[in-house]
């Protein structure tokens, strides 16, 4: 395989569809979002992405079946009057600038194919957070922004860089001749962030009219916090005792 | 997008034209120094460049919208007598030798269909810098190279290194049959450089026989200075502090 | 040479083959696994892979002769009721993600030009060891791997990440319209080890009903452990030695 | 440019010739031998290597003129009983593994339409240095190396990693059905090493038979040893200070 490879599982021919990312990055917050809407609407694997620019490494399941790195699409009709939606998930984002462009190419290709007219691209941005995470929006077009800052959404800092694939789908986008938008939910980005995948899928479930429950995902966070809680008690005990350890050596030291 | 691209937004057609290329680098010299002639002549964007070998982040604008990191050509008529000028600046420079050579590659393209005949590149020299910043000249050929000592240029220090695109581009141009100059103004580096931008711009101002109005340019040198003293003064209390906050620890470390 | 090469030293047209492959890793746990087995039994070369991918140098062996770092083919055959065995080994695995996937292919192409119907590749797993080293097994198949637990390996522990061409072998298998297995032995990693070789060769020599006689490999572990006992002695040694040099120098320092 | 290129100055036929490759490495020891070797024998120039493999970073000349970085060839006509000498030096080697053999396809290529039967490689080998340094040999065959042992060079220690150009071109050269040697000079690697270019050229020039005049290069020599002992000097008095300075430190931080 030398070079990125789509593997279409099951032929879908949807006669619109919105595309929605979210693959690994900080936080973990647009593969969080993503995958939390493949399980709550029942959103069937459709494709495959294989690339030589995901890392060296496979994984092993829980079954001992070990597999490539991958990308996932998967498909949910969304019946006569509303949209048809296409949900990219995977294990990693393309280890190069090069790698990121040939993946993106064969995300576009497919996506042209299934009549993809919005790209929504889904990613966390790092900041302090207070209370609820804020969501920022970027598109390619002045009449998308408007509509995501309508539902709350804030813009996004001026000459802020975004990194990976969420910004390169979106930027890519105008040559495609597609439309996409591109929201980032504020994040400590160091842990994986259910609270900031939140506060994407409240607006993304408002802006595409399909009504999620949120309830499993709020419980999820209950559990993350109550972890960290117990973690960063752990680890202050921990301090103490180095501190006290370390002022017994000096003690030690200077008593030779 | 497997390959450098550009994209023509206006078609031109120079009887012969002068390139002037300053892109990102030392102190932002050559790019501050191509952005004010773009602002001063009122030159029009013909096209812009986009490349899988440019950094993998993407910017938004002050309006939201999101796009890729490019480079950008302007023109400019220099009306019956004078030169016409094709302005070469960007975001960002390629982020590997081979790119940087696919990039240059697509210049040279475009300048040679517009009848280029003649590049300048514009760049900064890192070195501790005296009253004016001085502009050191290399060329492809001995004419060139007189021309802008007898302006005052000095001659750039045998064997020293020119890096990125304003050495690449002067480099290549003996290959595709055109001449080339490299100007490099004297710069700290470390921080936007308007005063070495202006060096240039007189240089190259009477080289060209361009009258350009600099006086914009020293009123946002004036604000850069300012915003330095400022910062210095901060500087140096908080190292102040910190050197009185270390003594104090020191004496409670030997008073336990 | 810009492509990755196989030379064919001797054409074979084994009706049916088993390929194992042990290239450089962890330990060294598989290299020294398959030579062995080239060694016991008595396999022949039949092809060299060279690659722009390997690392930029070459070796001189002990004739002085010069020669490019490269992977050997060997070939064993199994007689009229057991497996033909094709044995893959070498100095070095491809330096880049993307190098990694061209020589795999190189690989898949001759492996099934030979008629491999089952892949299987050695490593080793990252761990404390406790005694015998343990056999961590995965697979592209349930039967596969089935058949590795009954002989005493271990499920890998889900999620782990396997790097390298031990595991982009087994996780190309699947599109290369082949089985394969991954045994991964338990090592520390960070020298030779033979031991943990001998926990793969035991469970290979029963999967695949090759009597391989390991007590040549015994009498090497023993050699090993010997060394690295004198080894240990002289690091505390030195160790102590060093403890003692500083205490004097810190007795004076305070007696200046 | 985005492939290597090689541009023919002066077209030459020889009947049969040898390649002396001298590029920069270990103590410039191969670069400052054969540039000895053009300058002692005024071989002309007759063909340049550019690569977009090299540095991105151009040079300028003394008389300011910028150039890309490059690889030369020159040529000696060893007339009628003599072997004709092909010489190969340049600024710089290849950044990347792949980009070295992609350069080596096109020395190969060069070497093959000018007739060239054997290559010889020389470079420097790391090693505490006593006396005159000694030369080791690699090749591709055994009677090669046999004619470097009784000239008084050593075989080259087993298992030795042998880095860049010096070491692929001879690699490659069994499949370019080319026979080729390398000869490394011990040296302490980390500045010019006439001397150790010496010991090559001694060596070069009995097994080629050609006269070469060494005096010039036991003048620089000299005069780089006498610079070496100003430099030894001065950083032993620097270090002298250095600990005067700290020990005053230590005793005023002690009688606050």
């Amino acid at each position: 395989m030398k070079e990125t490879t789509i593997i279409e599982i099951e032929e879908i021919n949807p006669k619109e569809a919105v595309l929605i990312e979210g693959l690994p990055g900080l936080g973990l917050v647009g593969k969080i979002a993503v995958e939390y809407l493949v399980k709550q609407l029942n959103a069937r694997k459709v494709a495959e992405v294989y690339s030589p620019h995901f890392a060296h490494y496979v994984l092993v399941n829980n079954e001992g079946i070990l597999r490539l790195l991958r990308l996932e699409f998967y498909y949910w009709n969304g019946g006569e009057d509303g949209y048809d939606l296409i949900l990219l998930t995977g294990d990693c984002q393309a280890q190069t600038i090069e790698g990121q462009y040939e993946v993106a190419d064969v995300i576009f290709d497919y996506a042209r194919r299934k009549n993809v007219s919005l790209i929504i691209t889904l990613g966390g941005y790092q900041k302090e957070v207070k209370d609820t995470p804020q969501v920022f929006v970027s598109a390619t077009d002045r009449k998308l922004l408007d509509a995501a800052l309508q539902l709350g959404a804030k813009n996004s800092p001026s000459g802020s860089p975004i990194i990976g694939a969420a910004g390169i789908l979106v930027g890519l986008a105008k040559f495609k001749r597609m439309n996409a938008l591109c929201l980032l939910a504020e994040t400590y980005g160091n842990r994986p962030d259910p609270k900031a995948s939140k506060s994407l899928l409240n607006l993304l479930s408002e802006m595409l009219h399909i009504g999620v429950d949120l309830s499993d995902l709020e419980r999820e966070i209950f559990r993350y916090e109550q972890m960290r809680e117990r973690i960063r008690k752990i680890q202050e005990q921990r301090r103490m005792l180095e501190r006290r350890r370390q002022r017994t050596e000096e003690e030690e030291k200077f008593s030779i």
